[in-house]
């Protein structure tokens, strides 16, 4: 194991991202083209000489490369994962070097439905193909390329995140060594499905959607991208998380007999869908669940997750929080077994967190330790 | 036990709706009060000599007074809870004077907000009070006068209906016999009221909702309504019976790569979120969420449910089911704890169902053979 120094963890500071253009097309599993495209990341830490020493984050729903550190106008603006990547954290930005990036189809800076269609001088909009976690791991691939990684030594997300680690040790086995794998499923449930559907409906019904090409109306469906978040949202707590946090706690002495807000919960819910509405782009939102949708790495394989895995080389770590009702460890375990089936080498924890799906993203001190150690092994073979 | 006849169950047979008119005034616990109101209502079976035998069937969300049987003129109008209410059911009707009763603020024939507010000639819309499972119970009370209903020999619901009548037990102790609650909460959880919240914004966030007030703009806020319907379409269902019906299954033979029907899910959730939204009034939709909210019978007694189901002397039939989470076992153990805190006579059974919250509407063996012995029981008593 690498000495610690006992110094307190740190942040990696000030960031600024920074932007590749590719121009080799970028064939979509739809079959669509990209003749070209830009693809913004970060990245922090150092590669070392041997360049082995790559770590990749890969977001999920409404993040993007910004995922750890602080932009220097905005001291405020801390990365989405900072409390897991920096100096002297679980993924030691003193040891590895971490880059992230904006999937294509984003809505912060990478090419996607916002970005204008050089072919036709106007944003894509509807015609922005509709984008899959293999898609993304293919443009991944390619920004890996032009940094020079050949292999990470960990490709690593939560959710949406992990289904990206996972498709790379299908897609490019020998370019991941370690797959972190937290909080996720193999696919879709029929409720998560579901879920996702009437975020989207709630989009695409809005009057100011116009068929997604909302951007030469000067107008955004800002109701309709308000419900999915607040939908969405509900979905990332537990029962139990909200009720420790909210409760039946009113805003006013006693109930006013309206629609209005009475419970602090729907002022909380108003107020994410409020925020959320004001930056994030809605035919990515679109784009976003429908690549969760279509994630079914079994599919191709007669639903067998075991031989869609049967290719992956990589070790796997493997965590799921018990409160977690999105993706509940059972759905976590289909992926510990499929993968046990190859004999890959696998560790799992199934965490004790009450916080439910979110708890990926929250600075849980086992969840943590684990990451860290396990982080600390992957380093001995960098 | 009364003796069987051995006759197979069947339907009451076609049924007709009637309508009660009201004039005294009925105070809401807003405060507001409504002058004057119609009640329409159902009933099925005889009353009895001693007017000893009659049975109350609350609704919950979106059903109303025709609770059994169907219309002469559309045979396929079968009544909510048809399957547990009849001749040779577990409701026996042969035995029992079974009323339904489409509660005030509802849209299918009872005074709502559709009705015309004689004060103005318009309908009510926005100014219709906001009701409560109170009002609701006290407006039920006095139907139950009109009717010669000193005392029902039970009050039976599921979910919002279950709520009733445990009110029943509360507002008026000496009129009830028998409580039959089940799929029931004491109260709604945060996650509860966020999903009755993301409802009830998609309804009014909608353009054609014009505050409440669409009836005069020949509008309806129907995408709204649908969004409401599809959300809380999701949560009566488990995730596992979803999985059951509809799993991953395509509509066509591959994905599509679009935002229109891929699974089989989304396009069950659009064709409810369709239907409903044709036939049910968008007020009456908030009004009843917000009923759910608001219910909170221990709120007046320091949060304590024992000390407010202190008044109590109903026997007690309470009934949960495994997979429901909308309200899980443990919400209606609350329930059971606090009535045997007051040495109520409580009978409790938590049902091993699939179908989550919707169980409570479906032909369950197990489930239909305990309420069957329960109303023996209350026969014997009748």
């Amino acid at each position: 194991m690498a000495p610690r120094d006992g110094t307190e963890p740190r942040s990696v500071g000030a960031v600024r991202p920074q932007t590749l253009s590719f121009t080799e097309p970028l064939r979509f599993r739809s079959g669509a083209v990209l003749d070209s495209y830009d693809l913004v990341y970060e990245t922090y830490g150092t590669l070392n000489a041997a360049r082995s020493n790559a770590v990749l984050a890969c977001h999920a729903l409404n993040a993007a490369h910004h995922v750890a550190g602080y932009y220097a106008d905005d001291p405020d603006s801390l990365g989405w994962w900072d409390n897991m990547i920096g100096p002297g954290k679980p993924v030691d930005t003193e040891k590895f070097f971490v880059v992230g990036v904006n999937n294509v189809g984003g809505c912060f800076g990478s090419t996607g439905p916002k970005s204008i269609d050089p072919k036709s001088g106007k944003p894509y909009g509807s015609s922005f193909p509709v984008v899959t976690v293999e898609d993304w791991v293919d443009a991944q691939a390619r920004l890996a390329d032009r940094l020079g990684i050949a292999s990470f030594a960990a490709v690593m997300g939560g959710s949406l995140g992990a289904m990206q680690a996972l498709q790379w040790t299908i897609s490019y086995p020998d370019r991941i060594r370690n797959a972190i794998v937290v909080a996720a499923a193999p696919k879709l449930s029929a409720q998560n499905i579901a879920f996702n559907e009437v975020a989207r409906q709630a989009i695409t019904t809005d009057p100011d959607f116009h068929g997604g090409d909302y951007y030469e109306h000067g107008v955004v469906p800002r109701r309709g991208l308000r419900l999915a978040r607040m939908i969405g949202h509900i979905t990332y707590l537990s029962d139990d998380a909200m009720m420790e946090k909210f409760g039946r706690a009113l805003r006013a002495d006693s109930i006013q007999f309206h629609f209005d807000v009475d419970f602090e919960i729907e002022s909380y819910l108003r107020h994410q869908g409020d925020k959320f509405s004001e930056y994030f782009d809605a035919n990515t939102y679109l784009l976003i669940t429908r690549a969760l949708d279509y994630f079914d790495p079994a599919a191709a394989h007669g639903d067998d997750l075991s031989r869609a895995l049967a290719a992956a080389r990589a070790r796997f770590l493997v965590v799921s929080f018990t409160s977690d009702w999105r993706f509940a460890p059972s759905r976590a375990r289909e992926i510990v077994k499929a993968l046990l089936d190859n004999r890959c080498d696998v560790s799992y924890a199934e965490i004790d967190a009450p916080h439910g799906h979110d708890a990926f993203l929250l600075d849980d001190a086992r969840y943590h330790a684990l990451v860290r150690a396990y982080f600390d092994g992957v380093f001995e073979r960098v």
